[in-house]
């Protein structure tokens, strides 16, 4: 039977169609908040935060504003107030009903910011507060593993550096869709997945590496590896990880290495694959062009996107690999244990 | 054989009383500085990361500016310039020569950031290059896995707050020697050192969890496990934890659970030591008083503290978990395996 997170990674295309078409006539209204603004804080939390991370890296490379990610727990535990001003808060929550999100944008706005929600919930608290509400249009997601809320607010970070008047093509955006069918096809059709999955099955853990833009795909891999299929799984840059943490990796411990296939990031992200095999371990590559399937032990496919839109791709191999890693463990993809798909984190 | 780690973690007393006696005659530079900025934004790598986090939440919730974390490749790989006007920026490396940290700092510089260093290395280039040098006294540091040069950026972090204008009594930094002075002694005492000890060297992984001023402490100890016992070990804030990767925790994947025993936290980090355990798996606590030990499996003390200072004394009973916990893996502590003392992580 498939599971309902296949079914959702296959709607991705679509939710991204109409996605991008109902936000990019929103480009004026984030023209308006963006000559009110100088630079971004992101609200989030879960994949919501690791959709934060792109942003934070798009803005900063491409729209040439400071963007990092906001502590929740200053505004909701220690009720701190900070001075806000000139500050566009960006908070991004699946279903908009995240109390400690919805609460943390609330006070931002009370610090002196202006707001953004990125929400699938239309007319849920977060779209209703915030100044400007970029809806995505991804329809009901009813496995717990977000794939396409993911992906359509990617899109929707996307639209926002385009107003904060990042130097890209627009244009880009409307690539995608046909590129995921592609990439879901192909992923699918190489013997390379199941042999991951074979192998993965067998590893009580894994460390999920990229860099810069991509590195909140690492993050968000990571995260679902370790919700889905109870894998322990460390995102880490692969700055942060030769720094240290690449004591961690051996014959019981492979890297899963993503990068896009144009980027300044992708000679250190194929270094890395080179080192991890060197140190005797197995390097799983997703994406990265032939240059990093070379330094790999076993490659998927990537997205072939401009780098700024390749996160929007560059997840869906590893959903794929997530939700039949799953499946191969025994575990339903749709249910994982512990798990609840509106979550409340309030102490 | 005492370990050179474990002979450094004795030397943090000795350590943090020169350096504290030493930056305070700092304040008047630091709040010269303080005055022409609005914000804060620190820069650093590993161990000095997660200095900074504890820095990012003191000079958040006690001296009410916004504090966050650069992303590097921003300025070293993607070379793109910001718009840092009115931005403290804090370049945090033991050794003063990560190539990556010093050319991150220059770099804010260049785009209008005023910059502090917090360095061990007097004379390194991050100590000449910096408006204000804040040295730590650590003295030589020769185990490869920061302990000493660790405590003592947090020292300097905290004399940076106080600076920039946290509601705090600096006097409280003097007591943390004699604490640290009796928390070897207790958790060296402590029959649940060894017992946690013996049971974590039977499992592939672990979470770490804390959150607010104690989270950085978390990450801390993450990375310390991952470096010097090859552990899986996970660090996340609890909210991030139960938003998601709960699923991970089971019976060979225990928490350990740090908190300081007066924290807005520290209801949310017993009730989540509670959720781990009734889920079946492990909890080892670190600190958090009472209540967080009744919570636990096995209790390693904490600091005696103001929260503010706490993290300077939490973070010590990991490092002897850790060093203990190395040697009953048959690892050298002071030499894990792929890394070196000064790190380069450039492309």
């Amino acid at each position: 039977m498939t599971s309902r997170m296949r079914h959702e990674i296959g709607e991705q295309p679509d939710a991204l169609r109409t996605t991008v078409t109902s936000l990019l006539p929103q480009l004026d209204a984030v023209r308006a908040v963006a000559g009110r603004t100088r630079q971004v804080l992101f609200i989030a939390r879960g994949s919501s935060d690791n959709a934060a991370v792109y942003g934070r890296y798009l803005v900063e490379t491409h729209a040439g504003r400071l963007a990092t990610l906001a502590a929740p727990s200053v505004a909701t535990t220690y009720r701190r107030r900070l001075d806000l001003d000139g500050v566009l808060a960006v908070a991004i929550s699946q279903s908009g009903r995240t109390e400690e999100i919805v609460e943390t944008m609330e006070w931002a706005r009370s610090c002196g910011a202006v707001t953004v929600g990125v929400t699938n919930g239309e007319g849920s608290p977060l779209a209703e507060s915030a100044d400007v509400a970029l809806l995505t249009r991804a329809g009901d997601e009813l496995a717990v593993p977000a794939t396409k809320t993911y992906t359509t607010q990617l899109a929707a970070l996307a639209v926002l550096a385009v107003g904060l008047g990042a130097q890209v093509d627009p244009d880009d955006l409307l690539q995608v869709p046909a590129e995921i069918e592609r990439l879901i096809a192909a992923t699918e059709a190489s013997d390379a997945l199941d042999a991951a999955v074979a192998e993965l099955a067998k590893v009580p853990g894994t460390v999920v590496s990229a860099r810069g833009i991509a590195f909140g795909t690492a993050l968000e891999l990571a995260l679902k590896l370790k919700e889905a299929c109870y894998l322990h799984a460390m995102g880490l840059s692969y700055a942060d990880l030769l720094h240290g943490p690449i004591a961690v990796v051996d014959a019981e411990t492979p890297a899963i290495v993503l990068g896009a296939e144009e980027s300044p990031t992708l000679q250190g992200t194929v270094a890395l694959a080179r080192r991890v095999t060197e140190a005797g371990a197995r390097v799983y590559g997703i994406g990265g062009g032939e240059a990093l399937a070379e330094a790999s032990s076993l490659a998927l496919p990537g997205p072939r996107l401009p780098e700024w839109v390749a996160p929007l791709g560059l997840i869906v191999p590893g959903q794929l690999l997530v939700e039949r890693l799953a499946r191969t463990l025994g575990i339903d993809p749709d249910n994982p244990r512990g798990l609840r798909k509106v979550t409340q984190t309030g102490a």
